[in-house]
Formats: structure tokens, sequence, C-alpha cells
């Protein structure tokens, strides 16, 4: 960590920093600038909250140097991981070709399924069943697609849905973006053994991806896929667009597989052919589609 | 819905698009102008999703005309709605000061609490006891505010909370951004007749909030409060900004109460008092902030 | 232009809206829904401005249903146009590559310069020289590429460098960003025949741009590509991205070439590489960047 | 400057990194901790620019200390700058009323003229005259504000129109956001004495705004006010906002005075009044609007 002083910082707010940071079994390192102070903070500084230190008297800015992800780091392993379910490797050469269209299974590599999917208009005609419908009818695909060979990833919106999942024999749990936020969730998923892909929600910066992803692995469950499925976009008649800077640069920092989910993406402007190549080109090693 | 058809759009595709209207028992109403087709579908197009007809061939676009919420909407209640809860008046025209920190309780017209939180980063030593103990401490704190005559918003990250909330006599349901995707969770807080707040997230435009809040009162429960606790902003150092704009739209356009959760969008180059300030001249019913 | 009232408009309102209709020209076709009436205007809707129809009293919206440019969509030429400047084709079926570093010029398709680059840092060492030495190093420049036989694309940054870079015999002037919002400029431009490269500037979305190119085009010059060189990211670390959406749609808006300028897009985490292949993947006719 | 080496960065990377400090007057302190090697360089870090040390190898980050700006910041001048033209203070005590429409300069502190102005769309009619009709009918304006005893707001949108707007005696020039981007231009006001309003463009972070205002101060020009005219939004019928949080920032690091242009940000959902009052709360010393 370091600390940049105010210009004006009395010598007793260097004094309150270097105590803070010792307090935390870290060392101090001064170098007095002419018109700055500047105290870096050896040692593992995971332990500091940046705002923590930037609320003491005399401190412009604390600067973090350590990232707050290890284990899912390139330097911790500089090899990409792969994840092989069902004889299919997430992560090895290959880029895989993953059906949204259940119909389209027997052609492609693994199938995406979201059956507890409720939809978000409150007048558009609600015709979804109760979750006891929901879950025969997930259990039905699932036995499905296995029968055809293919690894099945089901989306989960909710920790009640875990369980159900499980017992249904999903290969990989999909958490969507609106899950990044739920520590309770991703504590629990961190104690299975199960793969799961963790995707970044439509405001999050690549770090945010990359720290949730590491909470997951630091609880135990290493099998992590980075899910990229769609972040802001300006033009105000599509709402969303892929994100293939953050696909590029999650696959420099860290050697987790990334797929993008495109099967929304798409519209009149942006056909689905051009997202896939675009996420191609950024370098995933699986694409969610709905192409045919 | 007014659908515009492509320049070069052929006399099928107009009646492939007047047989969809019809079909869902909406009327059509076509006009051909020079450049253009145009046809208008008169009856209640919350039937329709967007963009079921733009993938129509010959369509070059589909406008809604209505909005994708009634209840909810000025239209249906020009006057502004009051929510009491223990005396206090949400959305009267008083606005109301929020505490974030309990000690500020028996100084502050309300108190939130937020008793299932637990911290992003991996690494930052997490001393969050059990559900259990989280369960005893809220159940104390809603006590303690209690007898102080003060209603709690209490914050709920998962379903399963909801209850415990409840139990221990939360007095208004806080749903932070995150839930804004969860419509199962919306479906049992719709069943209530205690208040919540619903929050608009850091990705979402003010329509969105709105249909989430539409959503809910569809299924019953009208006892509802927006709540706005930051948006994406540009500056790179601060992720997060107060989004006065879709107060004053939402504001506009609904009846009911909102407030601005302030006690995380502060920072060092944004005071909280400034930002108090701000939503103040926004035009919100209440504030949430950690000021003493 | 589609009209739609608000639900409580008074007869007094809708018949001011025709009367605005009328005495512009246009004509007026009236649809009286059970929630809102709606008023199509039928004729050529580009006389009014959107603003100035929302401002009269009962009007909740005016929609466009035409779009601002003509002359360079696809409906009025469905083919791609192609520019050929000394023998090289943009917007042929070949990708051009274009070289910002001079030193590659014999190896690369066209050449792009920057002759009146003034750096933006307040103290970093400035040693550019007068507009006289800038004016001779960029005749020396395209002297030397012509003799190699390759077209150069000069960018001017202000309107009283077109005549220096015409009279060095400039193939192309190229206008970046920050002189989409100068009109004065571009009326020069569209008196002239020389082929000229419109970029978007980092705010702007896909339809400005198009606005932008038709201003030129309704002067006369119709020897116009479309130019990309960044807009805005949410990455705090780096401030602008590749606009490939934007790409997408005007290639299927406009019949115009397209080119991307990645030279100045490039950081440790997106490498020139593989921006050069979402350029591509995007369907760009030409690539600007220092790849050696 | 500080610069965060790889984790595996070799002692000749170090070593490189040592050379190029010292190259440029600088003085190295090297502190080396368990996971990284962090190097100071200490000395005005200003002659460097950043991408320039995250090119060498073994470089992860560069990250500066101290900031582009000198003259304009608190640090220089704690207390606010006040100028007074034609006997009306911008960034005394008391928030200034300028008003957009010249018919309301008579109640009005100051007042804003746009005679340079060239409508954006190809096809709404345009029927501004020539430059020499322009400059005419600003002379009148002028003229008329100034028998009223009201200083006037000039805006130029080129270069060559300076000297037309010093020779009708504006008594302060407007660089609109545009402008920000032209250092050639701003060179030239940098030498001048009228004082200058400096817009940041729809695009910009606060520190670009800064840098530019840095810029024409090291010219020579200090009567330097800052204005702020609208961001991106991400609603998507409104495509601007009012940056409030720019404007906190800018009251807070620098002592210049700032104005607000709500002229054109209002709309249907966003009334001038409140833009007004959002602008007063974020501190502006001034409010360019067309209210009456």
């Amino acid at each position: 960590m370091i600390i940049v002083m105010q210009k004006q910082a009395a010598p007793e707010a260097v004094a309150r920093v270097v105590e803070t940071i010792r307090s935390r079994g870290l060392q101090e390192h001064i170098s007095r600038g002419e018109e700055r102070t500047i105290i870096g903070a050896v040692g593992d500084e995971r332990v500091f909250d940046a705002n923590e230190l930037e609320t003491l008297p005399g401190v412009e800015r604390a600067i973090r140097v350590l990232n707050d992800w290890r284990i899912i780091s390139r330097e911790a392993q500089p090899e990409d991981s792969v994840i092989t379910v069902r004889g299919v490797a997430f992560g090895g050469g290959r880029m895989l070709d993953i059906a949204a269209a259940p119909e389209r299974a027997a052609r492609a590599d693994a199938v995406f399924t979201d059956p507890f999917y409720l939809p978000a208009k409150p007048y558009a005609g609600t015709v979804s069943g109760s979750e006891a419908e929901q879950i025969r009818a997930m259990r039905d695909e699932l036995a499905r697609c296995h029968a055809a060979g293919r690894p099945v990833l089901v989306r989960i919106r909710d920790v009640r849905q875990i369980e159900a999942a499980l017992d249904a024999e999903a290969d990989i749990l999909y958490l969507g973006g609106e899950l990044m936020s739920n520590r309770a969730l991703q504590d629990e998923v961190g104690r299975l053994n199960t793969p799961v892909v963790v995707c970044k929600d439509k405001h999050h910066r690549a770090d945010d991806w990359l720290v949730a992803a590491e909470h997951i692995a630091v609880r135990g469950n290493h099998h992590i896929i980075l899910g990229e499925a769609g972040t802001l976009s300006f033009e105000p008649e599509h709402t969303y667009r892929l994100d293939t800077d953050a696909v590029v640069r999650v696959r420099r920092t860290s050697h987790l597989p990334v797929i993008a989910n495109i099967s929304r993406l798409w519209h009149n402007d942006m056909p689905q052919e051009i997202l896939y190549r675009l996420a191609e080109a950024a370098g995933v090693n699986g694409v969610v589609s709905s192409l045919r």
C-alpha cells in the first residue's frame, strides 16, 4: 500500500499513519519528496481497506499495490486452467460452442439452461409454472442432454435452487451477474466441488469480477469459469453490449477459463454471428449462443 | 405500440405485422407515408415484448407508447403516496433524516440497518458471525430502536432472511439494488403488507426501477418506497455517484415516495453534506446517511 | 414524426399540435387509443426538431421516424462505396493496413500522419516547433510516402490547416473526433473534392456520427470515410476503448467505408494485436495502427 | 511517480527503470517488498508521461503522485479566485444569474451569447447568415448589453473568431467543451488578458478539465473560469446530464470560479428549476440558464 500525504500534512499525521501500518503487522517505508511525503506499507496490504487509510487526517490518497486475488492469478499459475466435465474441456485449446437452445444440444459441445427464469415485465402474460414444475422440467432436460453425452450449465437465481440443481445432476452451476453481490451464496458454492460460472454484472469492472472468483476459490472450490454476459452501452436503443475489454484483461490476469453468453446481447444492429466473432477475437474459451 | 416498417418492406410484411397485432387482441391503424409505412397497434400493448415485433421481416423499429407500469404512475394517482410507519410519514411534506449509524437513532426520524452484510474482499479479516448471531444482533437493535420510538428499515440480502426480519418486527424491508433482478423474492414481498424499499441497481435506468416496483404492486403490496443508492460514475477513483436525474424522473412519473441512501457514496472529493443537499435539491422524501 | 399525447391532454392541445404540423407543410394522422391519442406527422419530418414539439402543452413524447441522413444511407445505395486514392481502394473487399508509424510506410497500404499534434500535458517538455516547421515536416513526409506510392491521411486539428494540407498534396483529410462539433469546418470540407475521414468523438453515439457525415455529403463532398478512434470505458485505468458496436451499426446503416484508428487505444491490458482482430471482427475496411 | 514492478521482474529491469529516472533529473527510492519491488521517483515527475514508464520491461504500473496542475490548485492558493468584470464578481460569495436569453439581460447579472452557432441537423432549414452578418449581430447585442451595464460571455467556436469577439468588446470568451482538445486555440487564449471560460467536454473527467485550465494559466492568462455544460447520461432519451460530482471535485481541488450552463440540459423529465438547484447544491459560482 502506498500512502500519499497532503502537501501540508503535519508530522503528527505522518506518525498516525505509521502507527496504523504497524498495528496491522506491516512495516512503513517513508520517502520525503519536495512536494509530498510518501509512505509505503510493506507486507500483506490485503488486510487494509483503502478507504480506511484515506480517512486519516493529512492523507491525500492510498493506493493498493497488490491485487485482491491470489489463487486465481497468472502469477500463482502461469498456464491456463482446464476444467473437464463429461469429457468436455473448458479452458483447453478449443473454443467451445455452448447451446442456449436445447434443441441444438446434439450439435453443440455443451448446453446452457435457465430453468428458474421469471420474466421481468409485470404485464407480460407470465405462463411460468410453480417451482415444482420448474424443477421437473429441469430434470427432464438434464436427462435428455446427458443421454446425448452433453454436460449442462444450469443457471440458478437464488441460493435455495442450488440443491435442486445438484439433485438433478447439474454439471456446472451458472451464477448470473446479479449474484456477484451475494456473498452468502458464494460461500455455499465455495464449499462445493461442482464447477461454477461466475458472471460479471452489467455495472462491474473486471476487478470486481476477479474478487468474486477469488472469494469462491478461497473457500475451497477452484473449479471456476468466468462468464461475461454484457455491460452497459451508451447507445439509447440497446442497453447492453459485449465487454470484450474485460475479457482480454481477465485472460491476461487470471488462469481461469472465460466464456461469453451472447444469447441475449444481439439485436437488429448486432447479429449473433458478429458477437461470436468478437468474443473469439477477445480470446474466450467458449460461447453460449442461440445460433443454430 | 408503433411499428415503423423498413423503406422497402413488402405488402406481405405489413400483412404479417397486422396479423400478429390482431392475434393478441389489438387493432391496427396503418399510415402510409412517402418514405415509410407506420402501423399503430391500438389496445393494451403491454402484452407485447418490443423485440417480438422487431424480429418480424420488414420491421425497422417497434416503439412502445404505454409504459410498463400503471398502479404506481402519477396518471393513476396524481397526489403523492404517504406511507406512515410508527407515526413517521414517508412521502409527506417533510424530508426524513434516516440514520445509518444506530447511535444517532434518538436524533433521527428512522433507522437503517444492514444486519446480513458480508464484506466483499476475500482477504479482509471477516469477523462476521454465524447467521444465528446476525439475527440475534438484529433483534437487539430493533428492540432498542423501537424503545426509542423509531421505525427501522432492515436490509435483506436473500429471500431466506425475510422471515427472520419480520419475526424481529422490521418496520420496512429494504431491498438493495442487487435484488432488482430477483423476481422470486419480489413475488414474496409483493404478497406481504410490510412496506418495502426497492433500490435501483448501479446499472439500471429509471424505467427498470419503476418496472420492479410495479411488479411488487401488481402482487398486492402497494406500500412501496423507491430507493436510490448510486449509479456508475466515469471518474476513475470513485466508482459510483448519486443518480439525481433518476430521482427527478421517478418523482414526476410516479406517486411513490423516494429516499436516497448516501451512506456509502461519499469519498474524499464528495462529502456527505453535499450529497445530502443534492438529494434534497432532486426532491427526495428522505435520506439515509451516516452524518452525525 | 409520431407525437404521443399525455393521457389527460385537452382537445385544444391536440389542435395545437395539428396546427404546428400543418404550418410546416406536413399532414396529420390522428389515432385515438383508449389510453392515449397519437398523432402522426406525415411528410418530411426532418424540418422539425424533436424538442420543438415536446415543449407544446399536452405532448408526452415526440418520436422521429426518419433518420437525419439520406445520402449516406444503405437505403439510398445498398452496395458499399469504394473510394480509391493512388490506386488503394477504401471500402473494397480487402481490409487495409494503414501505418501510423511512417517508417513502416513501404510495407503498408497507406500512411496516417498527425503533423499538427500538440501535447496535452502543460509540463511535458513541449518540443514542437512553429507552425511553419510543422508544415515543412509534413511536406517532407508526404513527399517520401508519395515516392513510395502510398496515399497519406493527414490529420488536421483546425480549419486554418486545411489549405496547408492540400498544398502538401494530402490525399485524405482526417478529422479527429473533436471536430465532430465544428460545423464551420465541415462546411469547408464539404465543398472540397478531397476524401475525408470523419471520426466519432469519445462521447458520441453512432447516430451523431452519421449526422456529421451527412452534413458533409449534403454540401457536395461524397468521398467520406467513417473513422472510429475510441469511446468511453468504465475501467478506471484505461479511459477509452474501441467501439465495436458502433462500427457494426454504421456498416449496416450506411454504405460508407469505415476505418478504426487503434494507435492510441492499446495499453498493458489490451495489446494492439487484439484490437486489430476486434476491429476486423466488427467489419472495418481498414485499421490505422502502430504495429510493425 | 511510483513504479510497481511485476512480481518476477529481473534485476536488470529494475536497473533500467532507475536509469530512466536519473536520466530525467529525478532520484530513485527503492523498496523491496515480499511480493513486489516498488520504485519511487523523487523530484518533479511532471516531466514523465505515465505510459512512458509502463512500456519498460518488468513494469506493472506507474502511478503519478503529483497532479498535472499547479497554478490553479488550492495548494497554490487556498482562497477562492475572484474575477471581476464590469463590476460583476465571478467567484465572490454571491451566485451569479447569467442569462442565455438576451431579453432577460436587464434582470440578470451577466449575459451569455453564442453568435457563431450553426445547427447540427443537415436538413433543419439553416437560416444562419454569413459570418459577416453573425459578427454584426454580435456587435449589436454586445452594445445593448453594455448599455445596460451587463458583462457578456461570448462563445467562440473556432480560433478565427477570437479577434472578432475581442473587437466587439466581448468581456469573457467562452470555450465550449469541443475546444478542450484544441491546444493551439488554448495557446492563443493563454496569451490574452481577457477572462476565459473553459468548459469540460461531455466525455472528459474532472482532471482533463483542470489540465486544460492549467495549460492556459501556464501561458500567462490567469483569468480562468471553469464551465460545466453536461456529461454523458445512461438514460436512453436524454443524452446528457449535469455533472455535479465534477463540480464538487474541482471546487475542492482548484481556486478557480466554476459556472454551470444548464440552458441545453433540461428536458421533459428535468426542468431547469431543478437543474438550477442542483448546480447551487454542488457549489457553483454562477448559472447560465434560459429561465425567465
